[in-house]
C-alpha cells in the first residue's frame, strides 16, 4: 500500500447520538475522525480514518509553545431526500492553504483531501442530524507537532478531520442581535494574521467579547486596528450593511477572513442585479445613516450563523436601533436562498453543492 | 493528601545526558516534568511532578483551534560552587499572570509555583550543564484543555513546566548580529496581544524572519503596527540604542513585551548613574544617528543571549553598519554583569538570584 492510499480503521464501539433537540454547538464527536501526518522528507502523509481518538504528543510540540496552526469550518447537511451536501468545499481547502502560507505551514493538495473528507462523512452519515436547522459542522485543522522549543517552522505536522453534529442556531427563528462597537481591542492589523484562520486570532477576542456582554451585547463590532474608524468584522462573521439601497461590505484589507459565506452572498447579489460594494465603510457613515434614517439592514455573515441579523448597535454608550430590531426582507432572502441551496430544496444554479458519495 | 500538596513521581528510568559541547536549544528534556491542573470547579489542583511524558488530549482540545495559552522562559545556572541558581523567577510568574489576564485564562499563585519549581530543578538538578555559557532552560505554559469547539474561554486548563538543558548562545564569545528593518509584516498591534507571552505572537513572525533571512540578516527589528515608524523590538528581544550617551530603550507601548532582561538593564544602568530613556524612537532617528556617527551602540536582550549586539542595519535595500561590526563597552558590560550575577561570580547587590534548596 503506498503512503498516500486512505486507510479505514472503523470504529468497533459505536456512540449513542446526541438528541437533536437538545443539541450544543461543538462539544459532541462522531465515531471516526480523519488524520494524515506530515514531514520534511516524506511530505504529507499516511491518510487514515480512525476511531476518534486523543492525541498524544510529546508536551515540547511546538502548537502548544508557538501556536503554529490553521483551520477550517463548514458543515454537511442531509437534504430531505437522504443525500449528504457540503457547501462550497473546495473554497475552505483553498482557505486553509491561504492560512497555511501565512503561518508557515505546508500546503496541502486540496483535490485529495476533499476526497478524504468525502469519505469520512459517508462513513458517519448517520450522525448528520435530520431535524430543521441541524447540520453536521466539520473542523479540518494542521497542527506543528515537532518537539523543539527553537522559535522556528516544525519540521512535522499533523492534518486532522473531526466532525461534531450542530444543532439548529436559530432556535425560535432568525433572530437580530445587538453589537458593541470595540474601540480598544484589536482582532487583527495590517501585516498581521486576521486573514488567515489561525487559533490565536480567537482566544485575542474573549477580551472584548466579555466586554460586549458587560455592555448586553451579544458580539464585537471590530474596527480596524490602526485608526479604529472603519469597519472590519463582526464577532467571527463577515458584516454588510444596507445604505440608500446600496449592500456594503468592509472590502479584504488584509486583517478580515474572506468568508465563503461573503463571497457567496456577494456573488448572490450580482445574480440578482442588486448593487453590492466592497469598499471602506466607516463607523461614522453607519451612525449617520442610522440617525438619517438611510441605513435599512445590517447583518452578520459566516458558516455557523449564515445570516445574522444586527438589530442594535452600541457605540460609546449611546444604543442606535437598526430597522426596528427586526430581520429585514434582504436578510431574510438571502438566508432563505443559502439555507435553501445548502438543504438542497432550491436549485443550486450557482453549482456551490458537492455531494457525498 | 490535600489536592494541593505537591506529588512527586520519580522517574525509574533516567535518560542519557547529551553532550554539553554540542547542545542545540529546546531540543533535549530531563526525566521529570510538572504539572498541575485546573477546572472551574476545583481551581488550580493535584500539582505532581512525574516522569517526562507526552501530553493525551482530545483533538477537540481549545488549545488546538483557539490559541487560548500563554508561556513564559527563564534558565537555572549552576554555579562555580555546584549551587543552583534561578534569575528573577518571581517576574516569570507575575508576567504570567499579566499574559493569561490578556488571554482569559486563570492566573496561578506565583509563591506556591515556584515552590514547585524548585522542587522540580532540585530533583533534575543533574542534568543543569556546567560547560562555560551552559544552563538549563525552562519553560512554564498554560494551555487551554475543554474539548469544545465554541469560541469561549475554556473550562479547564493544564499548567506544565518542562526543562532542557541549552548550550552557549555564543560559541564564539559574543559576537554582533545583522538586523532586517521590517516594514510589511507587524508582530503586535496597540489592544492585540503583544504585551503577553502567547504562542499565536511567535509562529506569525516566521514569514519576516524568512524575509531577514533572505535579506542575509539574522534578526528582524519590528516597527509598530499603526505607522510603521517607530521602533518596538528586534526578533523576540527586547531593543536599546546608545545615541549621543542616551541609552535609549522603546517605551512599553502595550504592543511590546516587558522583557525581565530589559526591566533589569534599566534598573542597573540606574545604579551606574548612567542616563537611561524608556521613550519613543523612530526609525528614522535612529538612522539619522547612524548618519551622523552619533549611534554608539545598539543591542537585543532577552533570556536567551542576555544581550546581542547589533551590528548592522538593513532598510529599504540598505545597509548601514553599527559601531563598526563590533560590542561596544556598555554591551560587554552588561552582558558580563548580567551573566556574572546569574552564575554567582559577581554580588548580588539588587537581589536577582533565587537559590534552589
Ligand atoms: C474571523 C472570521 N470572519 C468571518 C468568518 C466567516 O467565514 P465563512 O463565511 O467562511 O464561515 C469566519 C468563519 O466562520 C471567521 O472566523
Ligand atoms: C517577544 C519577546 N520580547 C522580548 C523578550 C525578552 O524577555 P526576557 O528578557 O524576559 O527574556 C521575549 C522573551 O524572551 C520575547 O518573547
Amino acid at each position: 500500500m503506498s503512503d498516500q492510499t486512505l486507510e479505514i480503521m472503523t470504529a468497533t464501539h459505536h456512540k449513542t447520538k446526541p438528541d437533536p433537540e437538545t443539541l450544543e454547538f461543538g462539544k459532541t464527536f462522531t465515531d471516526h475522525m480523519f488524520i494524515m501526518d506530515y514531514t520534511n522528507e516524506n511530505g504529507w502523509h499516511s491518510p487514515r480514518i480512525i476511531p476518534y481518538q486523543p492525541l498524544t504528543l510529546d508536551p515540547a510540540a511546538m502548537i502548544y509553545h508557538y501556536g503554529q496552526t490553521v483551520f477550517e469550518g463548514l458543515k454537511a447537511y442531509r437534504t430531505d431526500d437522504d443525500r449528504v451536501l457540503l457547501f462550497r468545499p473546495e473554497q475552505n481547502f483553498k482557505r486553509l492553504n491561504l492560512s497555511s502560507d501565512r503561518l508557515s505551514i505546508p500546503d496541502i493538495d486540496t483535490d485529495i483531501v476533499l476526497d478524504y473528507l468525502n469519505e469520512l462523512v459517508k462513513l458517519d452519515k448517520e450522525w448528520i442530524p435530520t431535524y430543521e436547522g441541524t447540520s453536521l459542522y466539520i473542523r479540518p485543522f494542521i497542527i506543528a507537532t515537532e518537539p523543539n522549543l527553537s522559535v522556528a517552522p516544525s519540521a512535522s505536522y499533523k492534518f486532522m478531520i473531526i466532525l461534531s453534529p450542530v444543532g439548529s442556531y436559530y432556535k425560535e427563528g432568525i433572530a437580530p442581535v445587538g453589537i458593541y462597537v470595540e474601540d480598544e481591542y484589536t482582532r487583527a492589523a495590517l501585516g498581521g494574521t486576521g486573514m488567515a484562520k489561525t487559533a490565536g486570532n480567537y482566544s485575542a477576542a474573549y477580551k472584548a467579547q466579555d466586554k460586549a456582554t458587560a455592555h448586553g451585547q451579544a458580539q464585537v463590532l471590530w474596527l480596524d486596528s490602526s485608526e479604529k474608524k472603519y469597519i472590519e468584522e463582526v464577532g467571527s462573521m463577515n458584516v454588510f450593511f444596507k445604505i440608500d439601497g446600496e449592500i456594503v461590505t468592509p472590502a479584504l484589507s488584509g486583517s478580515i477572513l474572506e468568508g465563503i459565506t461573503r463571497k457567496s452572498i456577494i456573488e448572490l447579489l450580482k445574480s440578482w442585479d442588486l448593487p453590492v460594494s466592497e469598499r471602506k465603510i466607516s463607523i461614522d457613515e453607519v451612525l449617520l445613516a442610522i440617525q438619517e434614517n438611510r441605513l435599512e439592514e445590517a447583518f452578520g455573515t459566516g458558516t455557523a450563523a449564515v445570516i445574522s441579523p444586527i438589530g442594535e448597535l452600541s457605540w460609546k454608550g449611546e444604543q442606535s436601533l437598526i430597522n426596528n430590531r427586526e430581520t429585514g426582507p434582504l436578510a431574510a432572502r438571502l438566508y432563505e436562498t443559502l439555507t435553501g441551496i445548502q438543504k438542497g430544496r432550491i436549485e443550486d444554479s450557482l453549482n456551490w453543492t458537492y455531494e457525498v458519495k
